[in-house]
């Protein structure tokens, strides 16, 4: 059994990569910034380079089991990257376990963030040995890994999971991928942002978030207020929750999880975000359902989290 | 390999029951009235002689696989039947599979009828060799059974796919369950007939619908004036299938299933059923789904369907 594994996270900023050892401690990692590389070739090339730096710095190929890689529709099947909106290269399918297998001679295996995440919290997060539970990742959007039986959900063509566009208002706010009303419009760091700016726009309740510039207004400034008893930015986070909670008891009738994990940045605001999710969850569940269905915050330190969960696909 | 399985379908009216072969051809079969039988013990003491009768008919119980049995909140993981709203043993737990196991001397399996009915098309019908895929059974009410990589969701608790139960319109109508604005109250044969009586209540629009007592209406009235070409008759279906459609479109995002399986009373309109519904399913669908999932009809017999799901479960 060989005692490392790879993870890599693959964002539109940073490109994280590091070895892991069986308890999910980080080893040594490393980063490039995924911008400064418009060539995809040059791109893939310096990663192989600094990631074989790595694999010998623990001891050679022989002791890692694999590379484990979480990107923006990474897609499990095909070992891609296809058509992700958020990387430099747009509009194609990018190869992406072969050319990084062809490099570095060891199993590569794709999957997108969320679901790396999910798996890096059922392998040494909050959900350890749980069979069934679902990741909510609460960044820049609204991701999600599915666990069905202990293996993540994939599904037929590879791209199950993707809650962060399911439908919570037919008539509601623009969504990035073309549609109205995307859970992830009202429930991700920028959707919680647009929230409050339409709550400052629209009344004149006084509120510290009005000292800042509405354009730079972040899901930070808001948890800030809220911390300090900013009723304007309590309700915010009451708002998003019941969207989010009510999201959460329609999909829970889909899977029936043991537990609904929240990640990323949002999940940091912790009871501010979770009381009032759990609160519209519950009241809105379907009676079999209730009282049964945990709601958790991922215990995995964010530095880590990324690198941990792809390397959770390499074992 | 014994070449037989027993299936057993538990309605609110009927209990039916049948000994199936590997091709999924009813052997012999037989019911009883579920609601003659207001004490459990006399329902379970006849059941079990009267399946007794067929196992002998083939041979015996050494050529018998087991039994598998559909019933309304039916649990798989415990054998039980739990807080039926429709069978007369209201309120209970019924350790259905062990009452019968012990009467009968073979292994009993249970699950809920939607979930038999998911197992039936997998094992003989057009979900043959999927593995992935979403049975809805339009019926009284709306069930689901959904497939995930060739075996049946279950679930942490045994009460997966509920999708009968998402709420697609959090003001809608009140649903048995308690709640409002489930997919039930407006895809369902009560809730098409309920569709109509709204319909026909609102508006002065001649329809051969008018010719029907309100209180009276079924689906199967809708469906035969929407042949003859009756306007109201097909804006109903519309509406119905674009309801159906729009909340498919927003569980394929959860498990990215090759199809969507359409079974039961309402299925049987055909493309008066279908046409909307995929229309707009397709139409709201998030783009990486797009065109790539089927919306198919079951092709299992009616009359057998119920006991041939059930028996997929014994083999």
């Amino acid at each position: 059994m060989k005692p490392y594994a790879l993870g890599m996270d693959i964002g539109g900023t940073n490109t994280v990569f590091g070895v892991v050892d069986r308890d999910g401690k980080v080893i040594c990692s490393d980063s490039i910034k995924t911008r400064n590389y418009p060539v995809l070739e040059d791109y893939i090339n310096t990663l192989a380079e600094k990631i074989n730096v790595l694999i010998q710095q623990v001891g050679g190929k022989d002791v890692v089991n694999g590379l484990g890689v979480g990107a923006p529709n990474g897609n499990y099947y095909r070992g891609s990257i296809e058509l992700a909106p958020n990387l430099p290269w747009k509009g194609i399918v990018i190869p992406l376990a072969d050319m990084l297998n062809e490099r570095l001679g060891i199993p590569v295996t794709v999957t997108n963030d969320a679901n790396a995440a999910a798996l890096g919290e059922m392998t040494y997060g909050v959900a350890k040995g749980m069979k069934h539970f679902i990741m909510i990742t609460l960044g820049t959007g609204v991701g999600s890994g599915i666990i069905i039986d202990g293996k993540l959900l994939y599904g037929y063509d590879g791209f199950a999971g993707e809650l962060g566009h399911v439908i919570v208002d037919p008539n509601g706010r623009d969504c990035g991928c073309g549609r109205k009303g995307c859970l992830e419009t009202y429930c991700s760091a920028t959707g919680i942002a647009r929230t409050a700016r339409e709550i400052l726009a629209n009344t004149d309740t006084p509120s510290l978030l009005r000292d800042v510039d509405p354009e730079k207004l972040e899901s930070k400034d808001i948890y800030d207020a809220a911390v300090k008893g900013d009723k304007v930015a309590i309700d915010i986070f009451n708002y998003t929750g019941e969207i989010l909670g009510k999201a959460l008891a329609n999909n829970v009738v889909f899977s029936n999880p043991e537990a609904v994990v929240l990640f990323g940045g949002l999940a940091k605001a912790g009871d501010l975000i979770t009381k009032p999710t759990y609160e519209a969850m519950e009241a809105t569940m379907l009676n079999i359902f209730k009282g049964k269905t945990k709601l958790l915050l991922s215990t995995l330190k964010d530095a880590d989290a990324a690198v941990l969960g792809a390397s959770a696909l390499a074992w």
